[in-house]
């Protein structure tokens, strides 16, 4: 049924001039992933069967972010309409539904836009469906007159009279066209206006003049916010946090100052993980059941095992698996490194590169020295090892299953099983070295 | 008098489901302690002569909790009037006030409690005193019908015709009940309704069908916050911290950012002290006068005399000790360890388990290798002592008071007091091996 | 012209006393700085010929703060009017206009004052110019009388009527006042009133019964905010910060979640700079372009050059010099040192009194050893250099372009330039050692 074919077109060929930016507006990210790609994942959810993204010159970035989509580039800006002009060749002739959407609008839903293609598809076939939508604050949106036979016209702000302003009722500019409709709509757009723009909004008084009736459906105002400033950015990010952060906490989690915590759109949270504040959830990260974090933690794609206790002020960076039970303290951090069952690393330590074995402990202070200035090498401690604190373990290396290596030790060979290893210079003492020090030193500032 | 015996039901048998916790309801803490605590300490303040904690099947860690409080079980959730009925056992027969509370409803005032039960010994004498409340959005809650004569009626929201829901005082559930009547009243309770359960709020019609008069005390919304969820639990969280972070600055400390300090319920800051944003106290800490706590800490069971200047970055575990006029810095952990007075640990140490003495100071990246697997031992490092930078004192161990620790020392043995101690290997030096190294690896590189 | 000269007094005498502290009032910060120099900041703005400080008997150190400006003490507290007649002595006859503003309401605009200033220069060319506001909740604020000839009278709270206390534009004690009238007004006010006090307010009063008009402007309430309390301090931050957020969105950083970043008045970020949550930019902090700062940072009396990725957890002490391009990581504390262009220190270390050259490379756990408990020594790493893990730097000590340090070493001797030093002890291993070690401790442990 051709009438449930979909296409949609995404505008995101603004320059974000107000961004102060050398990245394209739509490149800005929230929650950790550019705000075009959340809308993109928005609308791949209604299965189309094409999307034409319209970037602007230069934008290369953008189109890596949405390839395999198609882009199209709009080299002049002369408005919405002319954007979306831009998309008929990779577009074509299409039999069904088109859904204009905005690239600086991330937060919109998928429920709303399924909401406009029923509308679209409903009893009354509009040739157009536009999004309304009715902000605290409607300012100089243009506004929707609305009657008994549906949309009659959107009135720009600055066309309209006192009543038109009175309006409570806001144009989005998103819309969904009957896509049979949409070129020969487009093709007679005019930019006989105040700015010069050829705007996609009139596609509703061509519609009417044909004939067609229009239509329009309501959103929220916070989907509809639209980002074209820093701070506007800094309020999608607070929307977006405050979705994820009740997610997690329907799922199970206590987050004991929400406000605190911040999301990745990825992370994922187990049963009664208990967060405390001022916790840091980077790109893919994936936490068990019963966790504690005990707050001031950065973690970027590393996986926490269930009973796991880890922080606060821990580090855990891209490559990180913390097992279950396993402890991580203050001050560590872990890089794409094993921390089996039941391990501890607690305190100032840095594990890059290895595996700690499970039951192993990692004194304070332990670094692994992975790095020569041009390779990384492992370390590999085995299971129930103790490793003395202050310890260097210079990688490549192995400190084998039940060894101890004494503290402050540099090892720089690999440990047996089962042994002790210390590796530390011999101790001397100067009796009264340092009573005489003393006194010279305090001579000397007495005299300068 | 008898009218001015008490005894107090708590009920406390909810499974709160929709937490999605292993972990009873009630034992969710708010600001460091189980909710059901916050209550007990609440309603302990009115002198009860008998509390009865009505709990679920299974729920030991509840009962261990209130210890020694007499808990009752209700092994069957046939509402709030069977949850009271279950407490008889363990009350008996009692000739004065019951007060009826919620375990999930945690943040009631003892001031509130204290107004139902001057009520109820009032003038009027009333059978039964409700809490109501007019909360922002009455929603479904039950809704208190009043007259001239005082508390008409509890009618539920499923009950209500359009007017009474119209009405905006709500029902909380708390009540103060003449002990005479209490159990012939909920003998009585019908569980002839929707849900098949036995409502306490049935004993006002009883009462009143008795001839005797019922009433009402009004309650702020706030302190009625229900908490049956992790959402709700962390409004909950939010109003116990702003109560204590107004506490904190009443008394003449700064809280920079009051928003980002996080409050036990037992911890105690002197004056002027100056809290930097983003501070987590935990359980059992005490803070002197004059304090400058820098930002970014966590503290937990620990005393922090006058003068003392803590972090950037700086965690106290349990049984840290810091002296007035000490000095913490960054990257710093303290456990079990008395810092004394003006003793400086200012850079990425760990010292537990030791006594830094007066006026010592301790280098950055030293360590106390406290722990061999089995056991802690002690360090002790005497007045005036300087320990250089990324030493590891291996205890157990002493260093006498003014002592110098050369820099990278491993210490294994006793260092006498004015003494030098240094305890490092031999420096040697590889002409041109750096330089060759380089050419190899790069070589290495440009091959593969 | 006269009439363009101006004289600022600013009362700052009041102790303060439910801010319970032993800092004057007006010596509390706000966004780092005291409040009195925010206010003497704005006021300066105005060229004004002479400022006079009114001041409380023993504020030496607001006298220190605003010098050189001029102090004058009011020793006795006698109200408004007397503290401004204590500016006499210092001002004496002054043929300008004279503005009386207030120590402990930091956050007046400067456009605000100009305001006023322009009211009375205007063609009404009115004796007293009286700033008024509209807060949310009037409360107890006297209140503006206007009539159609300007401000008729300024009616104490205590002393008005019904009618006159429903006005709901209030008076907030900042005035422009003729030069030429100011002295003989001030010395005809009376302390015939419920607190024997002299109040600056009756001013309006006896001028216009001098025949003189009265005028006012219209402030707005949140920069009126009296700060009397450490809560009302704190919303005063709160107030400063959202202002310094904004201006750096606008600047083009982008502050992920703005209400987390703490910025001192002073910090100057650049364009393309991502703040993380949990940051804090103390005084002097100057920030390049394009860089990155992963959050829970701490910074003071820094610069950061362009492309820098800092964090998360690192401090930056005075004297810290990070160049283009360079990485500080985690864990990591930097005080008066330069890192050149392109360096990385990018784990657990401390890097003090140094230099740290283009591309060098400081392993984890390095530390510089710069301090004998007497004086500080400096650290010089060579362009190109490697400094193993866990490496002690003992100053005064050079490490040569392009050499390298092994790891764990205690360098004590300067290292030549492409050379390979290693200090450290040599390995040795006891087999079974810790095999036998754990069979004793755990056979102890069962008998104890």
């Amino acid at each position: 049924m051709s009438s449930h074919r979909l296409a949609v077109i995404v505008l995101a060929a603004g320059q974000g001039t107000r961004m102060k930016s050398d990245l394209p507006k739509v490149m800005h990210p929230l929650a950790g992933r550019p705000m075009i790609r959340h809308l993109i994942e928005t609308v791949q959810g209604l299965s189309p069967e094409k999307v034409v993204v319209v970037v602007g010159p230069g934008m290369d970035c953008v189109a890596e972010e949405v390839a395999p989509l198609t882009t199209a580039v709009q080299s002049d800006r002369l408005g919405t309409g002319h954007a979306v002009a831009q998309a008929k060749a990779a577009l074509g002739e299409f039999d069904g539904d088109v859904l204009v959407v905005f690239g600086d609008t991330p937060l919109i839903t998928r429920d709303t836009l399924k909401r406009m293609l029923a509308e679209r598809r409903g009893p009354k076939q509009p040739a157009v469906v536009v999004l309304g939508f009715k902000p605290a604050d409607p300012g100089h949106y243009g506004r929707l007159v609305v009657g008994a036979e549906g949309l009659k016209a959107i009135i720009e702000w600055k066309d309209g009279n006192a009543e038109q302003r009175a309006i409570p009722l806001c144009n989005s500019g998103v819309m969904a066209i009957d896509g049979r409709r949409l070129w020969r709509l487009v093709e007679r757009l005019s930019n006989d206006n105040a700015k010069g723009e050829y705007y996609l909004t009139d596609v509703v008084a061509l519609a009417r003049g044909d004939g067609a009736s229009c239509s329009f459906v309501l959103g929220e105002p916070e989907e509809l916010l639209g980002v074209n400033s820093r701070v506007e950015l800094a309020g999608a990010e607070a929307i977006v946090q405050r979705r994820l952060r009740l997610v997690a906490m329907d799922n199970g989690a206590t987050l004991i100052e929400p406000d605190t915590v911040w999301f990745s759109w990825d992370t994922k949270l187990g049963r009664d993980v208990v967060v405390w504040p001022n916790v840091v959830f980077g790109k893919k990260v994936q936490v068990g059941d019963g966790v504690t974090i005990k707050g001031f933690c950065h973690f970027e794609g590393c996986t926490i095992g269930d009973g796991v206790e880890i922080g606060p002020f821990a580090r855990l960076r891209p490559g990180a698996e913390i097992e279950d039970d396993a402890h991580i303290g203050n001050f560590v951090e872990v890089k794409k490194a094993k921390v089996e069952k039941g391990a501890k690393v607690n305190h100032l330590a840095y594990i890059g590169d290895a595996r700690v074995g499970a039951g192993a402990n990692v004194g304070a202070g332990t670094i692994t020295c992975n790095y020569d200035g041009f390779d990384k090498s492992f370390t590999d401690i085995g299971a129930g090892a103790f490793i003395g604190s202050n310890s260097s373990l210079v990688a490549p290396i192995t400190v084998g299953d039940g060894a101890i290596v004494g503290a402050g030790s540099v090892v720089t060979r690999d440990v047996t099983p089962g042994a002790l290893a210390v590796a530390r210079g011999n101790q001397m003492e100067l009796a009264g070295w340092a009573d005489r020090f003393r006194e010279r030193k305090k001579a000397e500032k007495a005299k300068s």
